[in-house]
């Protein structure tokens, strides 16, 4: 999607050369043809307001750019007013704003704790305010001294009787909320993640509405204490969001304002259950996590749409007598680097897809009061949200050094790119910890496996574990790689027989606690195995589906099998020492990898243009959709403030006596 | 090092754990007795004084960020000059300001160049205004358009008789000089690479002095147009550094300006060589190549080091009822990540040693116009530059993850560490570029091999061909995986067999060259699995000299078996399918690295301790020496800028019409 038009197209040539209708593409891309119109629509509304500029982002100050980020919420919000906008429409126009802010914690965090543990009268005193921003929220859970573990919180709402209030408090330094986003100067409430005491007896972490500032001056409430945590990492990327420190010195607020949907305390102080099931909890954070995903192929697709286009612009070396250069494009070594993780991001797109639609079941079965499939849906949704985080994290980088020098530059917008995104693989749930957790299951399972029982879900290969344990690949010819049956065989073989080694090894501990913490890097590569195997099963049903468009059904299975290739030959090590597939048939693996390669060559921009990315999106020079770079990265170089002076401020003070050899010396 | 004193030590207890002599292994860690001393001395000269503070460094804006830069540089010159520093302290000082900026580029790059490609005359005119600081030279190769290949420069330099002068131009957007370090806004002088056209022919890429501004006033002079190229990755980091652009409009400049040492252009206009031979450039190439590995050990253990001292002061989960957690650093997950890149930094540290001697020999090789050892030590340079810069850039990221949330934080310190590192990767040869050059002389080497020729050096393994291609490990427990004699031989095994495989494939292709493109993904992984070997070997080879001090030693046999074990498991793959090791013999493996991780355990922070950083130098609020880090953190939240006041700037105009409902909306 270029956003001007009439401009020469430098890489037209290379359109012209796509094998598939990248129309059909977009669809499938997007979910439905009705997705990629209010894609498009809400992108180029964002692209086209002078409001939204943001090339000039990582120049600002801090100040400047929270002030920036303040203005862009309130004109957002303005124009999602204005224009009626769906509550689709909104997010999209959010999303492509691109911009952290405290908007994000207020409508995905806040907004959401509400719904989730509120009581229905909570959730009609409080929602309509929030719905307005009569009040902006957010979600302070995490403290100086404990991230992960929410059960190690110290904050504690103590209830006092003789008031009917709770009196909320942060008795040690550590206790200080930290990190929550929106917390340091924007918001004027918060969900409160505190210990709950009542009549002397800790009933450990609960949520409590507390207002942090004034409604007449937004000045810090008494007893509170409220600053931002200051500088992250990058220039620009998560600087725009006020992540904040909050101290309570025994800030009071009424009994209702705890959270009461699942456990109530009684005027008298009695701390009692509701007849809710705590299982509910699950769903928000199926969602949660499914949101996750979808942003890692968000992210992941917008550096491989970066680093696609300027390969194809970027030329080195090929020539010895002074003519052309080759396209970096044409290299194996940047093809055997660059279409994995081109592949990676239509794989952790599809699993997302099919995450959005396990929601939605989970919901219904939650209403429907059957709890059975929610451990699987747990355990996918975690290890998903793991694997793929981490993974783009790495791809975004590997990107930028693939863009090779200029990929440094801000204005190549993968810098940015990487510091905003790498906070998705510690938030909800550190990758390592949730990687556990899959494991954890997966011994569960595995257990119950021996015991005769059937898995269901994502886990059901486990049910086939006969086969599973002494299956051989029949893999005879590179193409004989290109069946789905092939590959899926051998990921259920891997993932199966790593879990079953695991669970064997951790048998002969004296304990199973000391044997699964012995085992833990062990554990962590079968929950690995485990997951990636999911995405490579979703993308193989995905391929099983109607996909309209001449070629795209083609390209597609030509990703998917680049995908699971490259995993078995970067984890080559594990499928071998498993035993089910041999040195040779790795070797025949790798031989179709490069023969794809080749085939997906002529398709890349192409497969780039599909994610249907404006220009203002991307954030880039070296992405253009035109393909025009170089002018572009010499313009933008003059924009930098070290620019606005020829001599440099400092040059009369530290350069010229240097070169004058009038430095002013203590002693010669 | 601790800067402070008197103040409680909270790793007190991890340092009393300690199972070796931490005074030896500083000693053995920095080379020599006299090493720590004077590294020791000039730490503590930059960590004491004001001027040299770097807290609030990610704070600044470019222009003062620059300005603060100057002021340094120019400090650091002053204290030099009055303290009479020796080159060596000189060059320690330097290193332990840890600001990028335009002395690097003039002591690192302008000054060698003139020393290697000067004729005796042209170093006696350049080389003493340059050592008095009565010019700024920087290094101008690469282009807008052209990295890497230098021959596809496209800046010229056409010799004109009619006036004894050469005329410097830029032809083409795409032949500004684009990325040279201290080129846009610090120098006054360049060497500048172009093309010699001379008699109306075209002799390829040469170097020359050129003058690019006033020296009375620092205005660029006439037909010369300097700017920086605007900002990269990170807050602080590399911004400090004015990376420029320089574009030239027939310029002109006296011939003698052209570095003739090994061709000269007559006053006639004639091109001809001198007498010198080129190899002897290569020793500035081996000479900057040794500095980058070094540099490598330097980031890496930094980072280690921060991660390390905060893993033992972190605490999560580990209690179910309310007690103490445990320290992170406990858990086997974080140690099977982060004991690996601890003994990585070892390995760096030695082969960096290593390669110090490597340039002596090599040096005093040119001198006696031997030839014979040059193209085992470029390809074994270009692959440790590769290798180390890679990987090191990689275990920052880690090491930041691995210290939870925090070290998203600036002030962790290891973002600023990243993104000033990770350049390394591409500059002085793009990291995948070098391996291929590797390759190529692995190919060679096995053609040579083949032909009955004994190599030396590093690749002198192969000439154990008949060997090497065909044993098998004898490892028959974990603990035979302890012996140096057993993991080298697996690791020579995989190295030449991958290197054999790949001339196999090659020698199938339709010719050489094409076959060296087609399969250029397996030749990086041949190169790679070499150069591992040197690292390897060159641990083991230490091991071999003597080394004072009680446990030293042992320490090191452990982190060295850490070392090449954590490779062969990550690199599973490669061993099993060239079928040097079993499957069972990996898995021994892995079981002996679980082993080796709980011994190191308790000497993990005095391990760190023993490279013997200020906390000046290491710059991270988690690294602290005395472990003392929340209140730090707490600290230093307060001092940025959006804490200047409590409620924001912005708030009247973009938060408080939107919580009060009055935005200015264009219809309703």
């Amino acid at each position: 999607m270029a956003d001007g038009g009439g401009e020469p197209d430098h890489l037209a040539g290379e359109r012209a050369t796509a094998q598939f209708d990248v129309d059909g593409m977009k669809v499938a891309w997007a979910g439905s043809r009705h997705a990629v119109e209010v894609a498009d629509r809400m992108a180029r509304l964002v692209a086209s307001d002078p409001v939204f500029r943001k090339d000039t982002r990582t120049m600002l100050s801090r100040k400047e750019l929270f002030k920036d980020t303040l203005k862009k919420a309130a004109h957002a919000w303005k124009r999602i007013v204005e224009l009626r906008l769906t509550e689709e429409e909104a997010n999209l126009l959010r999303l492509y704003v691109d911009q952290p802010g405290y908007v994000d914690l207020h409508w995905g965090m806040f907004v959401p704790a509400i719904k989730g543990q509120g009581t229905e009268e909570q959730q009609k005193k409080w929602l309509p305010m929030a719905y307005k921003f009569q009040i902006i929220g957010c979600y302070a859970q995490t403290e100086l001294g404990h991230g992960s573990n929410v059960q190690g919180l110290e904050t504690t709402a103590t209830f006092d009787p003789s008031t009917d209030e709770f009196v909320m408090h942060s008795p040690t330094l550590t206790s200080s909320k930290w990190w929550p986003g929106g917390l340091g100067k924007a918001s004027t409430h918060a969900v409160v993640y505190a210990r709950l005491i009542t009549e002397g007896k800790d009933y450990g972490i609960h949520g409590f509405i507390v207002q942090l500032r004034s409604l007449d001056d937004h000045s810090p409430l008494p007893g509170v204490t409220l600053g931002d945590i200051g500088g992250k990492f990058g220039s620009g990327a998560y600087n725009s969001m006020d992540n904040g420190v909050l101290r309570f010195d025994h800030v009071r607020i009424p009994r209702d304002q705890m959270l009461m949907r699942l456990s109530q305390v009684t005027r008298e102080g009695k701390y009692v259950h509701s007849d809710v099931p705590k299982q509910l909890l699950y769903g928000t954070m199926v969602y949660v996590r499914q949101t996750i995903v979808a942003d890692a192929s968000k992210a992941l697709s917008r550096a491989v749409c970066i680093a696609v286009r300027y390969s194809a612009i970027r030329k080195q070396f090929g020539s010895q007598d002074g003519g052309p250069e080759t396209q970096v494009l044409n290299y194996k070594t940047q093809q055997s680097r660059l279409f994995p993780l081109l592949a990676s991001a239509y794989a952790y797109r599809f699993v997302g897809q099919w995450l959005k639609w396990l929601y939605t079941d989970v919901t219904q079965k939650l209403e429907a009061k059957d709890y059975s499939t929610l451990p699987e849906a747990h355990a996918c949704t975690a290890g998903l949200k793991s694997v793929t985080t981490s993974a783009t994290a790495d791809a975004i980088e590997e990107c930028r050094k693939l863009c090779g020098g200029h990929g440094y530059l801000n204005s190549s917008g993968l810098p940015e790119l990487f510091a905003v995104y790498v906070p998705a693989c510690t938030y909800e749930g550190d990758n390592v910890v949730l990687l556990l957790q899959v494991a954890r299951f997966l011994m569960k399972t595995v257990a119950q496996v021996a015991a005769g029982k059937q898995p269901v879900g994502t886990i059901a290969y486990m049910g086939n574990i006969q086969h599973l344990m002494q299956c051989k690949s029949a893999v005879n010819t590179a193409e004989d790689w290109l069946n789905p049956a092939a590959i899926k065989e051998v990921f259920e073989a891997r993932a199966l027989r790593m879990a079953v080694n695991c669970a064997q090894n951790i048998s002969k501990a004296p304990s199973q606690e000391e044997g699964f913490s012995e085992l833990s890097p062990d554990l962590l590569e079968a929950a690995v195995a485990h997951v990636q195997l999911i995405i490579v099963t979703k993308f193989i049903e995905k391929l099983q589906e109607d996909i309209p468009g001449p070629g795209v059904k083609e390209q597609l299975h030509k990703l998917c099998s680049i995908y699971a290739l490259h995993l078995l030959h970067k984890h080559l090590g594990d499928f071998l020492s498993t035993g089910c597939v041999t040195a040779r048939q790795g070797a025949l693996a790798n031989e179709l990898l490069g023969k794809l390669y080749a085939q997906v060559r002529p398709n890349a921009v192409a497969l780039v243009d599909a994610f249907d990315y404006t220009d203002h999106y991307l954030g880039s020079v070296l992405g253009r959709y035109d393909g025009d770079v170089y002018p572009a990265l010499y313009e933008e170089a003059w924009k930098d403030p070290l620019n606005e002076t020829v001599v440099p401020d400092g040059y009369q003070e530290h350069l010229r006596p240097l070169l004058k050899q009038q430095l002013k010396l203590s002693r010669l």
